[in-house]
């Protein structure tokens, strides 16, 4: 029953676990065969996991002797990128990304890479790595190359999913931009930009511990990885320098953003005050006057004038409109 | 008599003192026969001390041989995580952390860990390692890597402990994130925040000097921590390191919210301003109006009108009632 | 017809292909000719490629042995400045600048170079190189230092472009300045600054790189640049640096200058609040003294008075003049 | 006659000039006589001068045969803490601090140490480093390491003074914090704020270099200090290290107060807005009632009625009382 | 005819030109005579140029040998502080600073440092360094170290000279405090800071690579510059921090001054809104009086009291006075 349990498993959770010659796939194997296959030196077993259960880590474990901690990494899923040696063997995780309707959706991505096979574990992120395995399978002279080749391919893959990612953080940015220098300042505004802030943080938290990762598969001895793919790594290396400086940019972009949106409210806050302060001037003009002409005494020449009433109308409207025109030149309204 | 008090003495200050051999507890021992069990090179002997009185630690320094500076630090418990080498035998000392009632109570507990033993002193910190250690004898098969294992254990469980505490930084983080944006901006959302900071500023200080122990840990040649036990401390580095960056995290967020939150005062102060320009245009309009016929010409012409008063109001609250929606419209009422 | 085609594409895409000997110039060759003169060591082989087709590229790959990922970077125009061994050949990516108009215009040019050739691929950047290749060949006791020496030359002349392209930013700057500091607090000017931090960045993005980049020409040992070129490279190390210090600087000189904007915004907003409550209090004389004259008392002697009209209105003109000059020398009209 | 001067002089500038054997003071020994001593290899002389004139330095350099630089430093009390290696001999410049009537005292130490010898220059600092050696001279067992031990004792003292300097300033960041948000922003607090700032700048400088001091103490090989001296400069780098991260973070917490202090200004401005608005909303309305009712047409219903007044009153009464209840509860007074 | 104007150019742009040996100057030498005067081992020559022409600076790098770039450089004075080895001569560029009417002229000194010589190339800066090489030539025991010691004792009086300059520094930063926390905030003092600041940064570009410069001529193997002479170049390099770390904490006061000044700033603010609210309640009550008793109802009651007015007049002056008490308490006015 055991075996029907695992079938079971397997079907959801074994993606592939394939034997690799040459470059090319010779066979489908099942994982309790593994041992089998890893004796020939010139082939290397590829397993591609999802969300494998604990039993499924236990057979893997017991089938490539890894390390009880990797194990245990392997199965909670809330790793920084990092890369382990367990003496021969390596543990690498990645964090992956994807742009989800303007929603940045974060899975992760272990790897186990020995001296003749590769294990991917697939968490929560939703694209396959089905498309890359067949790329590989259809240029065996660089397949040829080994696990190795097999774990550059995924990590390139996985990178250079981070570009549209930071592609829209980069629009997020100039949407603001706009928001900040074409309309009025607003609390959506300064929410935006404090989103943008976490998106960002959360972004170079998975792909800045990737600088050293990449550093260390170009630099460092490692058996399994064979001399010949380390330029590739190094292209890897590359793309994730350069996703942390757009990172980085955005980032200083954003701060800037944020003290220059600070600057337009105040501004904005001026413009008000002068605004109220110049009306209130045109204003004070007839109310001073009626007043003026409201006082009680007895002797006062222009109230007694049959045109009083309307020369100091003229007047005062002619004050008014003078008012206005100089508040007008120098800014205030 | 001496023995006496020194047996009250333990009752309270010695928590355990075993011998292991192969990862079993083989033995309790007495402090005074501890010289006697460390002749024996397949034992080691675990010593837990609590708030330890002077007589103990130097009980504890005679039988191991410890050096007087250590001895002087493990006594003053102020001192920040550190690892020291003292010949063949190390001297570690870590913070604890726990949460207690949206609080957060620091610890300290220090290791002396040499050839065949580790004794633990713990200050203040209120959580007992006796799960950490009836965990350990449970694992024979770990716990007969030796004290490097044991100091492993301990070291894993206070760092998985700061774990919650920056959860609840970062729940407090999100709390403030809700006031500033949901709410109005009030002085308590400053204190809050200044407070988050104080406490962030506190766990920093507890952990970021744990990723040069680990990495000493990991690194370099220490003879008392066994090669085999070295990818265990790499995992705490791990966690440590992780910590350390949703704390780095946390403060940058929280700086953000900060800026936030004074944009947000700021076009709150504008809204006021608005709001208060606003009204007094409309309340200028009947002012003005009632300052006009109250003027006392002889010669103004509705004055004498039957329905003048009437005309004159209907035209007022008409004029009010306009500049209601054109202040409405450009968002200034 | 392949090789029509060819000769068709060569015509635009290859601006030069030649071979130099003891620092002349002694025959333009065809690219398919290439690895005849690459037999002769005492030659080398200068290549200048714009914007090459895929074509063009994988004949040159031919050619001299390249490797993939730098023929496939070389193809894609969008790297970071960079440096990379691939055996004994190097291929550098420089990013080239150029005011245009009020407006920075980025390109990038890269090279590959190799035991006796260099190959320039030119992208997007409008400035040619023949004016350095025919420089070169004017002292040919330089140029006989080999390619290293045309590879210094190039990168020479494009770094020293950024000089006028930092100057401009510069001259910005000080426009910006004199906003600030002359001019009244606009939107326009926060938005100057910033435009101009956006610019820095994407320029110290484009130079600050060249520092490694220079770094390794001068320290490691490169078979393919000779040992005499090294001073030359530390030449351009040094520019290099200037311009990045330069970069900076104007960098942390706006940052203060947004700030003091900022400081000025608010004074600005200080001496419109005054110059209203200044007015304000004016006013507000002559409206009190109205509305005192207005009351409708039986008894108020002053109204009896002739000359109580005339006295009134003298009093109230000399207490707004005395409010003025008080206001005046207290700095709040 | 020199000799006389001599004397005099001693009786000032030099404190103490005694040899010692095996951790025990064996003479009192002239200046003059130094030479003398140092010819026993199992003595060490302490000498302890203050503020010495250039003739004592003079003597002490040729009786030790020290640098002219060294001399020149020493004379001249305005150094960087630093430690520079002359030969076999080291120069040591440490900045001590006290508090005194809440203000922060400066001084400097200078330290001669070789072969067998130690030679403390104090400079301005008032306290007086005889406890210390009376200290030392009590525990022979550790001052018999040599003059090593007696260098640690006394920078020990100076870095242990540091301590309730640094607590003075956080007791201040404190008082601030309570400042702040307890009462009112005040023009007193932001210039407290400036002024613990530069204090933390100045205990900074002062302690910052000792990490670099104390680290070459405990690392590198310099003859004059024993090997089993290093574990008490570990001690003292721990120290300052712990000091230097308490000031960190009172900088910190410092900026952090600054910008909460302008939160509040701003939030302040905010409230006084407000009430203004609400106040100036409320007179408003008495205001346009008597305006209204003062107006001169002739048909005014109410003004004939005999309640009117009364019911105008009355109305006008409830209206303001109204507002006062709705603005209230809306907080904005 | 081209030796005559060698002899007029020389006048003006060669200041000295002498052997010395011993440390004494034994002889002027014409330009053209040093290469015989160079085979001497036991002499150097010490020439001193000021704004050499390319002819002086031609003839100059023929006597001796120098590299081509390093007099390219040494002819546009426009470099950054550097130094440079070219095989076994070095080239150090230095950039000088005075103060000159509350201004900071900046200058550039090269050095070409050889076997047997020292030329030193004055640009702009005006202080001649006559008076350095006499006080050289006044104590040969020092001078008779070499060119290694002609070369600190230059260095030293140009590092030294940076002192004055950042004391004038210091004292612009008192001059702004004082103008912060005892006037009124002005736009003076915003661009009076913002001036500082650019100081700042000029003078930290032309000191801080001088640690890079001091620290290679004090650990590295530079053949020309004797063993003997090296603390001496520790001492400059302490200097040199010193200078730097100056800079640095007035560049950190001045950042905390520009935001007090803002805080001070919105506390001003704060205080104009405060008494405008202030002042404007207390004109508020005698004009509602006035509205109130200027009500046109037949049936008012006071109206017809003979005293009303009388007593209107004094209870609203009682009201005003009992308001400004009230305003005065809590700090409004």
């Amino acid at each position: 029953m055991a075996v029907v349990s695992n079938e079971k498993m397997s079907a959801k959770q074994i993606i592939t676990c394939a034997a690799y010659a040459m470059g090319r796939r010779v066979a489908d194997v099942e994982l309790n065969d593994v041992h089998e296959v890893l004796k020939d030196q010139n082939q290397f077993v590829w397993i591609a996991l999802h969300e494998p259960s604990e039993e499924t880590l236990e057979r893997v474990q017991q089938e490539f002797g890894l390390h009880d901690l990797a194990i245990e990494d392997a199965h909670s899923a809330h790793q920084r990128p990092k890369i382990e040696l367990y003496g021969d063997s390596i543990f690498v995780v990645l964090r992956t990304a994807q742009v989800n309707q303007q929603h940045i959706d974060f899975g992760e991505t272990h790897f186990f890479v020995g001296d003749n096979y590769i294990v991917t574990v697939r968490h929560k992120s939703s694209v396959s790595y089905a498309n890359v395995r067949s790329m590989c399978e259809h240029s065996p002279h660089l397949l040829s190359k080994g696990q190795g080749f097999a774990l550059y391919a995924v990590m390139d893959f996985i990178v250079d999913q981070y570009f549209p990612v930071v592609h829209e953080l980069e629009m997020e940015l100039e949407a603001i931009e706009d928001n900040i220098f074409k309309d009025k300042p607003s609390r959506e505004t300064t929410q935006q930009i404090y989103q943008l802030k976490r998106d960002l943080l959360e972004v170079k938290r998975a792909v800045s511990p990737l600088v050293e990762v990449c550093n260390r598969l170009t630099r460092f001895e490692i058996k399994c990885i064979s001399e010949e793919t380390r330029p590739y790594f190094r292209d890897v290396y590359d793309h994730v320098v350069r996703i942390n400086e757009m990172v980085e940019n955005t980032r200083e972009l954003l701060n800037t953003a944020l003290e220059a949106n600070f600057s337009l409210i105040s501004i904005s806050q001026n413009d008000v005050s002068k605004k109220f302060a110049g009306w209130a001037a045109i204003i004070a003009v007839p109310t001073m006057v009626a007043g003026f002409y409201g006082m009680n005494f007895r002797f006062m020449p222009e109230i007694e004038w049959e045109y009083g009433f309307y020369a100091v109308i003229l007047l005062t409207v002619a004050a008014c409109i003078l008012l206005y025109y100089f508040f007008k030149r120098s800014g205030w309204l």
